[in-house]
Parts: structure tokens; C-alpha cells; sequence
């Protein structure tokens, strides 16, 4: 079958209520304002729930965003705020601690080159700690970060170079960033996942076949994935289902129209969209026309939030001057 | 209504021919094959025939090639010859004559970008004829090239340019190349499609809101179009008709069932697509992962095919020796 | 002989002055200051003093600042004020009148890209106004802008394409950016200067062969130009110059050895010249290693300038809502 | 002092022959013609000599091949044919063994950014023998690379990545491509060295601080270097070297002219080149002007001469088409 899962903790228990009428045992729910943005913290607490949903356990905090960010620096600024705020919460170390900034994902695809496109804009430090440490103030945090590709253009498995990098270097943190799928457009772009889980081979832009997590790395890992795209399979998935509830909704319970539409199955649906979308089926991306703007915009908003959540003793003018 | 139109000539007449299950008068078809390529020339002899099709009065000559091409040099260079031997029958002009490549749509956006990246390969030469004209061989043609932009970047409206620049400079031919959308998946990227009929503002990639051609620029303009998108909403649509149809195969001629499916308008259709593609609807694009790498393909068949239509006197080693 | 000449009014003037310990009659020079920024105004206001300078009658003010400005943003936004205010002065024009920028250069040379990258930073309105004019408030201007390329990219002289763009929109105001060639190293990055006399053939990095001027395209021409390199030939003049000097201050005036140095000529210097830069000569550019970053910095510097002046009715902030 | 050292053995050894007027002891020099190229290999053989010119013991083997070969196609691919048969000579391993490619540099300064523009090219087969063995010939040897930045964009020195991969992935040999700094413009971009001593902090455009080869990491390095800048501080040493050569031969042996040339001395020199290049003096670099089309065609000559050496039982043909 084709899949048409989501890397979304929040879209993964949408979908489990909506179906189920209930709240997951096990997951709790809590949503906060901040002007326009919205930011929802999904706990997953029992490995049960996480298995249900397809995610490990830990905490999965989701920041909704209005379109119209990506048009107005103010609030862009406003969205990294959050994002300062949100790691914040979940990291928490001393001035002296390294963080390791990974920017997953293969930036020769556009919607795939967000997490490359952010460690650009970080501000690196770790080197000027070690060389020149009289030119530093000491409450700067020593960073570094890395971009290492993916496996068709290094042959390397992501997860083995981060290891053994992280085995060498021994950062106290890494903070990777990641392009993902999602299951609705309406989430293409605006939201930003920030979680204390690692990543896991996903349905992703890309395609990461190991986990990278404090369980595979030995430090604490942060990751934060944006959707910027929903993959063909799901748009024509959802245009079936919008279809037929359509006809159900107009058909008689019961009646032998009525319990055709209820028995299309799962196959019937694959083979469908297998029809729809031959010759491309799994290859196929559903982007905005200006993904190139987007995706540089979502990058300058997680970096000012990595940048400021690091270095808690510099405001964003500073770092600013810093990085120019 | 959402509009799911084409800009090729033979998508247009093959849904005519297969809703009315007959050839449209004053349309001629005619298929050759080059190996794996298949050239289709559709004729449109009468202005009757072209509004029924949405296309101007003309010879559309479509290239259809397999999707191996895009990673195979030597298939690339048949692909080029085949360009170069159909545009040498829309093409006639004696030595002196000159030609200007007009690369159309938004290098910003990926799947538009095909235009000004052909022109970046163009053999260019007349100023050389013009600055040392002993340092070039006589029957090398004098070529020049520009890639306007689009609308949005210059506030001008891209036929606008082209107007002007040709009443200043006066070439004997244009020929336009630009990103066109499809109606169907199979065609995207694997066809292109040349017409002696000039550009029409259209459903490409871009928007362009001029006519491109001979009545409006006074020269013979040639275009050549490779659909490098589909709509979403086609995707959409695609889906409800397959739905529609497969519910229809199954149930009874008659019946309330049938009438009901039957009765599933463009209106309903329509709402369904909005409904799925919220809140992109109008700017959503369907792409393969590769494409980046796959435009930067075409860019060289389309190159090599016209560098070697516009000087028949050299060979494409020639020309690349030129170029480099 | 090898030119080692300069684009720069100021730089012609300084050398006159110092070769003559006098300032050329029919040249008026002012100095300001605005912080950091320091201002030189060299007004040409004979033909006489032009043909001796090398540069057509006219205004030439030239923005000088600190190597620091392109690491910090605010001392960034101040200089794009101080471009605001020099280019206010010169254009004088009410709110309907249209302005094209013009990007000279070749985006494919980076210390000669600047021109382009500005173009892209440009608040372009011209379409707006005429698509939909509801959409826009009626204080802003209406603004166009085009790169056209270079000789070898497009076959077509610069001077034509803009000549007949101006023809056929008929703009009131051209503003042109260009990268220049400076004489003086101390110079590069760090100079804009602004003319209302256009632009002439030059020793720049690209080589334009036609006047973009007030005459040539019949509406008031303003050049903004940037010293982005020094040609490798002018270090090794420098060299020699500094070598000679240096020796005829220990020489004994009068004296076989001093008549020597003295004797050396413009011949035999650049016949050194040649030797040294063998076998490269005329296309050795001289940049510092961060040169990608430095102009991507001033394309930002003279666009906040050139739409704050071109707008006066609309502040940074409301000029960047608009561009994001 | 200045430094105006070089990276290339062969300019080590050239200088040190035209001051001592003999070879160094210890040092073997052999030349070869390939029609235009020129094959020369220089075997440094004891620690004295390497200690003398500044290199360590082991093969530099120097291609020097035609300013036109950048814009010939055959041209280009015999170079690589030779590089190809050098690399041979100095690599020989079984089937089985992996290969890793280190693109060395800083892919946002274009005259660093050769190294990673190889890897770019590099038939990339690790993964695949690893995740679908069935797919690839057995014959096919297995190759991954990476490009690990610079120490100013990761914060993490060049050798510590590549030290920590090489422990996790256990290569059996490692191919270093790197950007060099040249003492004679007449070798940039038309000189490539192949050695077997790995990679030393250097003078390169990048600074690298820590060796790279078997000794730091435990398995055999080659290392491929081109020269493609020279420093503007090496131009204007050798301009002052030219100008008191000249006087002295005018001068009388032994006369206060003379002695007062040949007394200038390194500190003299050194000041006057920090005169004539203030205020940039260490970040000047000389590139000719189409560094960037240079660049490219050095990466296709070089990433071809690798994926021939490293896959004999693959021809040019089969690599293309792998590539695509």
C-alpha cells in the first residue's frame, strides 16, 4: 500500500481521535497562544501510546503559524521568539556545554534543503573558544554544526557520520533539523515541530534509515522538522476519501449503493492512486510555486531561534553583528 | 471553475478525439518514430479547428521521449538531433540571417527556469560578426539571446520586452522557449513540443499576458514548450473522474445509483478540489523529486538541438568546442 | 601601454592634484561628514576640466566607509540612508513619474554581479499600478528594472537593449548600477559613488561600449558605482612606483644612479608589467577572499537606498513588508 | 615577513635549483610528454631534502597541460586520462576495498570550492553495494566522499571530521581534492599535483591546521592539489624582484648603486608590499576573471580521472551514464 503517514505527533493523535472519538491513553494534549501562533505540546507518557501513534515517547511541541510570516520580518522575528522559547524548555545546560547543529536533508531539492540552509545561518563558535579564546566573551557557548548530506550523494549513511562525529567531538547537545511530510497542506510551511525524541526514518523529504536519538548518539538530541511537503499519494488519497463520503452522505444507509462506497478498501484505494499518479507514484512532491522564498525564509526564523535558544546572554542584534 | 487546461496541441486533440470519438475536422495527425522517440505532427488547418482546441491555426510537432533519456548522454544527443531536424523544417533562412533565442519564465522557480537556462547554452555570436568579423567563419548565422523575466520581477510585461528589443534589433526568426503545464503525468518532462504558432498567454508555469507572436512582433516566431508541471488541481480531478468511473463500471445502467454518479458535475467537481487543495488551490505544483537535475537535462537537449538547427554548417562538436 | 585608469571622479581628481599640487580649474570639491560616512562632492563644470579628468560635465558624489559597515546592519541601513539622501538630491521628480533600475554587469563574474543583485532587491511596483491599481496606494511611484546581461552573454550590446526598453516604456528616470575598476585598493567595497552624468565606456569589470546616458536615451540617467576590483596590473604599477620612489629618496639627486631611476619610463614599466603578470595581462582581477559576501552586502546598501528614495512615501520597514 | 611560499614540490624544488644552480640531494626529478601535457614527477627521498623545500618525503607528480584545454572538450578528457594513469601508478588495490574522497575547501569562495565541486562528480557506490547488492556489478568498487567545510562554517577542524569518519567507516584509502596557492600565475588553473604524502597546513587558499595523511589517519592519502590562485603579495614580491633585477644589470658591479640594490632586503620588501596592498595585505587574492567556468572544468577533469582510476573495469561511457 502507499503510504500516507505523517512525521507530525500532532497530526498522527488528530487522526486517532477523529477516528476514535477519544483521547489516546497516555497523551496529553495542552495548547497555548502567542498572538497568532499557536503552540501545542503533545506528550506521548507510555510507550503503548507511542506505538499507537508511531512515534516514540517524549514530548512534541507544534508551532501553527500564519501564512502571511513569511511576508513580514516583525513577524518572522515573533516566530523565532518562540522557537528560542520552545528549546528553551527543553534544553537546558550550562555556559561551558558544546552544541552540535545538524542540518539534515539533501540541498540540491529545494523543500529538502531547509535543515543545510539553517546551519548557514548559525552562529558557529566552537573554533574561536579553541583558537583565539581571549577574542570571545566566556558566556558565549561554544557551537559548531554540520550539514552531512545524504546517502545517494555520500554513500554514507547520515547517521553514521553524525556518530562518528559525536563520538569524536562530544558535544552535550545536538540539535539536527529536518524537512518533513505531511499529511495536509494547510500545515506545508507554517508549522514547526520542536521534539526531545530524536528523528526516526520517516516519511520525510528525504529518506534517513537510521535513528538518531540520545539512544544511538549518547547525548541528548533535539530535533525540529518543518512539513514543506505533502506527497502526491496523499492529496489524491484525500481527494478519494472527500469523493466517496460525499456519495455516502447522499446514499441510503444500508442500501446496496450505500454499502458499495463503505467497502472500498484500502487496495482499491492504492491501486487508484497508483493509476492516477503513473509513472511517478513515490517520487512525486507537492510544493507552492515559491517554495525557494519559503524555504529561505523558515530557515532565517529556526536559526535566529536556534541561535538565541544557544546563546542566552546575546539578543538578536548581537548575534546579528555576529554573523554579518 | 478550476481550470485543468493544456498548452500542448496534441493533449487537446486527444481529448477531443476520445470525447467525441472522432478526429476534429481540419485537424491532421501524423507519428513518426526515431528509435524510442515517437515525433507526432498535429496540423491545425482551420481557425474553426484551433478555437475548438484553444490553439491558434498551425503546426504543433510533439517529441516524445523515454524517461531513461534524462540519464543517458548519447540519448540526450538523439533527443537534440531530432529537435535540430524539426525545427530545420519550421526554420528556413538563409546565412546572413539572424536569429534571437528568447528564454521565457522565472529562473527563481525551478520548474520555470527552463527558458533562461536554455538561453545560457545558446552558441551566441552576433556581436562577434559585428566586433571582429575576421576572427568568425562566414557562414557562422549571427544569434543573439535574452531571458526577459517575468512580470513579477521587472514590472514588465515580458512581450514588452521582446517587442521592443526586435523593433531595435531587427532578427529574422525568434524562437521562444518556455515551462508548460500538462494534463497528464507521463508527459511531464519527456515531451516537447515545437510550433511554428508564436507563445499564447496560457496555463505554463508562468503567466504570461501578451501574445508572442508573428502578428504581434512582425518576425516568424517559433516556440518550444516542455510541460514541466501539472497542476495539483489536475491531480484532483483525475482522481474524482477515476473514482467516478470505476463506481460507474460496477453499477447498474439506470439505476438511481448510476443516474447519481452520472450526475457529479463540474461545480461539485470543483468544490471537491478546493475543498482537498485549501488553501493553496491555484499555486500548487506537481513535481518529480529530481527536478532540478532533470531541467538542467532538458536545457542541454533543447541547447544542442537549436545551436545545431541555427548552424547547419557546424556539428555539434563544433558547437561545443565554441561554447566551452 | 597598459591603462591602470579608474573610474572614479574622485580618484582622477586626487592624481590631477597631486601631480599639480593645484586643483583643476572648473572642479569644485565638498567634503561631509555623517558619522563614519564621509561624503565628496566633485562637480566637473567645464568641458575643459571633464576632458582633463577623463569624465564627462557633471556631479560625482562619493560615499566613503568604514571596512566594518558590511559585519554590522545598522551601520549597513546608515549608509543606505546617506545613498537615499545623495540620490534624493539629484532626482527630483513627482510621485506619477515611473523609474527603471538598470543591473549592468555579469551575474556570472561575482565582483561583477553587484549590478544584478541589486535589481533583485529592487521594490518593483510598474505592474501593480497598471494590473491592479485598487492594490496600491496611489503615493507609490511606479518602479521597473532589468538586467540585461553582457556583450557575451546575450550578442546584443547593452546600450541597445536598454536604449530600446526606454523607447518603448518611456520612463522617466533611469537609475544604472555598476561595479567599477578602482585604482586604488583602499577603495574597493568601500566607495559608491553616484553621478547624474550616466555611464560611459569603461574600465570597469565588464566592458560596456556604449554611453548610457541623458543624450543617448533622452531621460535623465543617475550611475551608482561600486570600486569592486583592481586590476592586477595596477598593484604591479603601484609596486614599481613605490620601488623607484624608494630608491630615488636615497639616491643623490643629480647623479648618474637618481637620472636613472628617474628615466625609467611608462614603457619600460609596462613592459615589467607585463612580464609579471604573463600570461594573463588584461583579466587578472585582484579580490579580497570574501568577496561573495561583501557584495551581496552592498547590493543591500544602494537597494534600501534606491527604494527609500524612489518611495519617500514609505519608510525601511514598510519597503521590506513589501519585498518579503 | 610575507609569506610568498607555494604548495607545489616542483616550485619548491625550481626555486631551490635557480638559487643553488644544482638538484637537492635527495630529490629525483623525471619528465614525460603526453602530446601537450606535461608529466613531471618529483621523488623527494630523504627527510633532508623534504626538510629543505618544505615538503615531506614521498611522489609529487605535476600535469601541466594548455590554457585551451579549459575550452576543449577532448582536451579536458585527455587530462583526465592522465590523471587517471598517475592515480594508478600510486594507487593499486584490490576490488573489494573502499574508497573515500575528501573535497577540501570552502564551496562559498570559488577558487576554494574545487574540492567540493569533485566530490559533486564522484561516482558515489557505497550505499549501493551495501542496500541493494543485486543491483551493481560485483566489479564495481565501493566509493563514498564527503565535504566537510571549512573551520569558519562547521566551527570543527577540516582533519577531526575526517579523522572521525575514516575510524567509523574504515576506508582503504583516502583521495584528498584540494585548492592550492601557486607562486606563478603561469601554473594557476593549468597545473595539477598528485602525491602520496597527503595533505600539509599549507598555504593554500583555505588554511587546514592539521595534516592530513596516513600518519594522522591511518590508511593511505593521495592528495590531488591545483593551484588557482597566487596572492597579491606574491605579485607585487615578484614585481620588486623584476624592477631591482632590471636596475642591477644596468648597474656597475661594485659601485654604491649597485651594493644599494642588492642590499634591499626582505624587511624592504616586505614593507613596500604591505604598502601597496593596505589595508587588505593577507586576503587579497589574483584570479583571472572567468574563475568560475574554470573552476567547473577543473572539477569534471579531476572527478573523471578518479572514477577511472578508481573503477577499471568501467570506462568514461559507463561512468557518464552511472552519473546521469
Amino acid at each position: 500500500m502507499i503510504s500516507v503517514r505523517t512525521d507530525l505527533a500532532i497530526e498522527a493523535r488528530d487522526m486517532y481521535t477523529k477516528e476514535n472519538k477519544r483521547e489516546l491513553d497516555g497523551v496529553i494534549v495542552e495548547e497555548e497562544k502567542e498572538g497568532d501562533i499557536k503552540i501545542t505540546t503533545v506528550t506521548i507518557e507510555s510507550d503503548e501510546a507511542g506505538k499507537e501513534l508511531g512515534k516514540p515517547k517524549g514530548n512534541y511541541i507544534t508551532i501553527d503559524f500564519p501564512e502571511f510570516t513569511h511576508y513580514d520580518g516583525e513577524s518572522m522575528d515573533n516566530v523565532s521568539k518562540v522557537v528560542d522559547n520552545v528549546l528553551s524548555r527543553l534544553v537546558n545546560m550550562p555556559e561551558e556545554k558544546t552544541a552540535l547543529v545538524v542540518g539534515l536533508g539533501n540541498w540540491n531539492v529545494t523543500p529538502d534543503s531547509l535543515g543545510p540552509k539553517v546551519t548557514e545561518k548559525i552562529m558557529v563558535t566552537r573554533h574561536l573558544k579553541q583558537v583565539m579564546p581571549e577574542a570571545i566573551d566566556d558566556s558565549v557557548r561554544p557551537v559548531c554544526c554540520i550539514s552531512p548530506g545524504v546517502l545517494g550523494i555520500t554513500g554514507i549513511e547520515t547517521g553514521e557520520i553524525i556518530k562518528s562525529l559525536v563520538d569524536k567531538i562530544k558535544p552535550d547537545i545536538v540539535i539536527c533539523i529536518d524537512a518533513l511530510g505531511s499529511r495536509k497542506l494547510e500545515r506545508v510551511n507554517r508549522t514547526i515541530q520542536i521534539s526531545d525524541t530524536g528523528i526516526s526514518p520517516g516519511a520525510g523529504v528525504g529518506n534517513h534509515r537510521m535513528k538518531i536519538n540520545e539512544e544511538s548518539l549518547g547525548v541528548k538530541v533535539v530535533a525540529i522538522g518543518v512539513p514543506t511537503v505533502v506527497h502526491a499519494a496523499t492529496i489524491a488519497n484525500d481527494t478519494i476519501d472527500l469523493v466517496l463520503d460525499g456519495l455516502i452522505s447522499k446514499a441510503e444507509k444500508g442500501k446496496d449503493f450505500y454499502n458499495m462506497l463503505k467497502s472500498v478498501d484500502k487496495l482499491e484505494k492504492s491501486q487508484l492512486i497508483k493509476e492516477v499518479l503513473d509513472p511517478f507514484v513515490g517520487d512525486l512532491m507537492v510544493t507552492p510555486k515559491d517554495v525557494d522564498a519559503v524555504i529561505e525564509s523558515l530557515a532565517k526564523i529556526i536559526a535566529n531561534g536556534i541561535n538565541m535558544a544557544i546563546q542566552p546572554n546575546m539578543d538578536m542584534e548581537d548575534i546579528n553583528k555576529f554573523m554579518n
